[in-house]
């Protein structure tokens, strides 16, 4: 039958899994008349971060029963531990603090940093959609709480999750779906296979019941065999939400052989290439996989995503990053993450020392108080009183750092940068400069962080067959594992954006 | 059954045609037991360019009934209408000129064109066997005239083929095929599936005979119908070597949306996306899929490759490249392909005129005199006997120009570019400058060239299968189809040494 697994061969060896092995086979062939389904839904979701959700609270509104499927024991993925930052234009915020922002400006951010690689039509349909995406989480009780401004967008633009990150999205948004009488949301629950019928039309997942995922595995589509093999009836569509490849070190290292296996990624464990492959094999288009970024704002001094983000997107904007070598700025600190990126690993790779990212106790009061003592705790961000006590610290030549600062604090009077061309009006600054101690430091490294690319969709979520270029009837994706809407660069606070608009979007249809 | 192509609906739905929809049902749903073979091989050979050519002699030399298929009217594909330079370290023209190369320099060069995402043990292996390559063509009866050199070659490493194209190579490697007893090279006969047993392994394929190549249709894969449905059997294995996608303009367009359906393309009409996307339902892993490379040596006063690129190739090397706008220089003539295409784009959509490559009458000297000929015959060069001459032609501020020619021929003198660092050291320029008419003038715009990206493989040139990141039993794959090799930026005559390098490879499996 079509591309039977190994990890389907393992299966058929386990002795006395008979059944299993049968009907695996079953689903290979992808018959749809052999195969006895244990379950039927309108609608089967797989994953439950925030394109998952989005796609299953729409759904569910509209009277479907939905099944959202995640193969992992806790809720949420990559969406629960992220930043919790949403880029909405014309946000109530942005409308508090008089920012002036536009649909039009939201468009001309994305297409820039996506370097001509963004699909048009997509870009176009993320920014008439987005603030719907917006009201939607606050209809299932999220809540904001400040004005957020990350590299590449012209003016403040994300919305802060309560709980400064993703989970104050989340977690209301997974009560409210697990609330609807009729819908699940399941987890440790593994899609293996997409189930079509005779015509190529979606009607179905093989998934695997009490999956235990193996953090170990290096890809848990291979090697792990957990779990009992389930066939689930899909009467209207099945939506492929489940994210993206970032900790998935041979597929990512395929695209990209400059990603190091031992190269950290902001990712959870689970954020693999499985589903995406799986939907290559029932004829999905791939579009621009081998875009991969990694986060610049990350800290070499703690594992995985962290907490140094709450600290570095406050120092990019209102601080600097100074080389401890020459004890000069590196480059502009609100420029796009590839860019960042670039010159960080350049940095750590050439001239063997980590970027500083630093900023003084004006902009650190723009952290929650209680974000600025965690970062200190874990270690991340050090505390100093004085520009000789950094220099000390890293070694840094001191009086080419005083002439850094010195020339910063002016350009930031002057609200222009002509060393690196960082966007220095009071709109970004507030004025702050770097004077005030106590000044707190952070060292910072790339991490793999978010991958651009993935199956093709249409405007309305559908995703196209490589075969006729028009959609494969019932499969629906949305967010990370669709690719087009970022091009080479995604800004950040527009993976919440993408993901939370076409999920929206994707359970429209239903 | 898998992914029933919008094509198979329309056999089943060809009255009388029941046994061919039955077939078609059968081998979508790819179960070996129900597959009838119609015909059986030792190894099936898909596409007769370059890799396919390189796969078949080898196999066949070793003993293997092998079937070659092609799906158009004539053999050869891209490599029969390209340039027919072939990129080969320590070659016998290099030892008759002095000049010193190596496979240390050769890997090099690969490297930096490659912007990091080369798969490094590729490069190692095609630099290693290339020379072994280079002989199996002269072996076959290919012969080679005179060495040139393209930009990003630290030095002139490329052979040229008799008849100063691939057919060169081509046409004695596939007269060779043909001869041997019990091989064939079938034309008009399109793979449709790829058909796997019940582990997996692939042991056949699903063709159409007499089909039909329709240029008009966008991606034949899709609306053609044409041909009759056979099943062929590999005891062996099968060799994807079906070339690239150039010519697809929904795929290409997917993975780069600046490519604008009227693009014009040096491929020729069926270099589409089908066989790649079978592989990738079998479980092939893609590999970067959207870098596509344009081909800056190009006339927009030609049609397809044409035969510009016997001119530019020279004009590049000997000459220099002037905006008409300001009459100066505008970049690096000798800069890798990418950096080039980028600048004419830029000039393009940016002044709004077309670069003019430009070289003097020794430069000239150094084409076959039949194609300066030719070049001038069908209109895509011009011949001048002043610079006030091209000026007035092209409306170029004289003055300008005058000073841009000065300042180069001092270049040259010194063997140093101050402006660009066009590499001017005498083994690259023979001391040519720009002074002695008549001048040669060609308009250059870059053509979709070549798509970097593809399957995945291993040195041995086995496709990699994504489900177990090991080789797919019975599936092979070289050339264009591949992807890892060059990286970001393919050099030219690299697609010459990379295809029958790896063809070779292919085919010593058997």
């Amino acid at each position: 039958m079509a591309n039977m697994s190994r990890r389907d061969m393992l299966k058929m060896s386990m002795i006395g899994a008979g059944t299993l092995a049968l009907s695996s086979v079953n689903a290979n062939a992808k018959e749809a008349k052999d195969v006895k389904f244990d379950e039927e839904w309108d609608v089967v979701v797989v994953g439950s971060g925030f394109a998952g959700l989005s796609a299953g609270v729409t759904a569910a509104k509209k009277g479907n029963k939905v099944l959202i499927i995640e193969k992992m024991g806790r809720v949420g993925g990559n969406s629960v531990i992220n930043g919790g930052v949403f880029g909405v234009w014309g946000n109530d915020f942005q409308e508090k603090e008089g920012i002036k922002d536009s649909k039009e400006l939201y468009i001309k951010d994305i297409l820039k940093a996506g370097g001509g690689l963004n699909h048009p039509e997509l870009v176009e349909t993320l920014a008439d959609r987005v603030r719907d995406a917006y009201q939607l989480t606050k209809d299932c009780g999220a809540k904001y709480i400040m004005l957020k401004l990350h590299g590449g967008h012209s003016v403040p633009r994300g919305a802060l999750a309560e709980s400064d990150s993703g989970a104050g999205i989340i977690r209301p948004m997974s009560k409210f779906f697990q609330d609807i009488d009729g819908c699940e949301l399941r987890r440790k629950c593994k899609l293996d296979h997409i189930i079509t019928d005779e015509s190529g039309k979606v009607i179905g997942v093989e998934v695997r019941d009490e999956y235990q995922f193996d953090k170990d595995a290096q890809n848990d589509d291979k090697e792990n065999t957990s779990g009992t093999t389930k066939f689930i009836k899909a009467k209207k569509g099945v939506v492929l939400a489940s994210g993206g490849f970032s900790r998935d070190k041979h597929f990512r290292k395929a695209q990209d052989p400059r990603i190091a296996d031992d190269l950290d990624s902001t990712n959870h464990p689970g954020a693999t290439a499985g589903v995406l492959l799986e939907a290559l094999k029932v004829g999905a288009e791939p579009v621009q996989v081998s875009w991969i970024q990694s986060l610049p704002l990350s800290s070499p001094d703690e594992k995985g995503y962290g907490v140094s983000s709450a600290f570095t997107h406050e120092s990019f904007r209102f601080g600097i990053i100074v080389s401890p070598k020459t004890g000069k700025r590196y480059g502009n600190e609100l420029a796009n993450r590839k860019i960042q990126a670039d010159y960080e690993f350049k940095s750590k790779n050439e001239d063997g020392v980590y970027l500083l990212s630093m900023c003084d106790s004006k902009a650190a009061a723009e952290m929650l108080p209680e974000k600025l003592e965690k970062v200190q705790k874990v270690g991340i961000v050090k505390k100093f009183d004085s520009l000789e006590d950094i220099a000390k610290e890293y070694n840094m030549p001191l009086d080419e750092f005083k002439k850094t600062v010195a020339n910063y604090n002016q350009y930031v009077k002057d609200e222009k940068d002509p060393e690196f061309g960082k966007n220095l009006s009071k709109d970004i600054t507030k004025g702050y400069d770097f004077s005030v101690a106590p000044f707190y430091v952070s060292r910072v490294i790339p991490k793999v962080h978010h991958t651009m690319g993935g199956v093709n969709i249409t405007p309305k979520a559908e995703v196209i067959s490589a075969d006729t270029n028009k959609p494969i009837p019932g499969l629906y994706a949305a967010g990370e594992i669709t690719g087009g809407v970022h091009g080479a660069v995604r800004l950040g606070s527009m993976a919440i954006a993408d993901c939370l608009t076409f999920g929206m979007i994707a359970g429209e249809n239903f």
